[in-house]
């Protein structure tokens, strides 16, 4: 089975905000953006998430809005973060995010430990 | 009446994300990113949108997600966008929205003359 995926013009940038504004599936991009090729399986393994059904779901709306490359190989289906394209049209964004995300981690542990 | 807002270091990127990942309200805070005081209703004026009664959801989305201060001033409501805290927290996550924006904007007007 092989998934529709939008052209890089089709991308809209309301769609990738949406899409990346889910704790779930932000922590699947940060994973796809340290790079590797990651299954399914494999993202899931690294994010101690469990329910495959759940997933279905955010595969489809990261793939819907142009975030990720989901293609079929093997029994599986692999997974890409679309990097070239997201930068080409919206530069220095997903730098931002990334950044943004492993900030927030980082300030979260801070006020953490000062409980 | 006055209203709740995340402190600077409250604010997460996923809620900013989610915030800015909706077409009204990436347009409401392309408003305020042009600069000057807006009240609800100049806003609406500016995006021709008239029904106060869906905003009052939205004004609510980016309020709570650190995005908008939303302060009582006479009989209206003045909304600014939270520049210092997003830039201090997200260095470049706002600028590369805003042109993303208008690049998304710039090629739907190319195509749509194309047809």
């Amino acid at each position: 089975m092989s998934f529709r995926h939008p052209d890089r013009d089709q991308i809209r940038i309301e769609d990738v905000l949406s899409a990346l504004g889910n704790p779930l599936r932000l922590a699947v991009v940060r994973v796809l953006d340290a790079g590797g090729e990651h299954n399914c399986s494999s993202v899931l393994g690294v994010l101690g998430v469990t329910s495959k059904s759940t997933m279905t779901h955010h595969w489809r709306v990261l793939r819907d809005s142009g975030v990720i490359w989901q293609h079929p190989s093997g029994r599986e289906n692999l997974l890409t973060l679309r990097r070239e394209d997201l930068d080409t049209r919206y530069p220095g964004l997903l730098k931002a995010i990334m950044a943004g995300a492993l900030g927030d981690e980082a300030a979260q542990a801070v006020s953490a430990q000062a409980r």
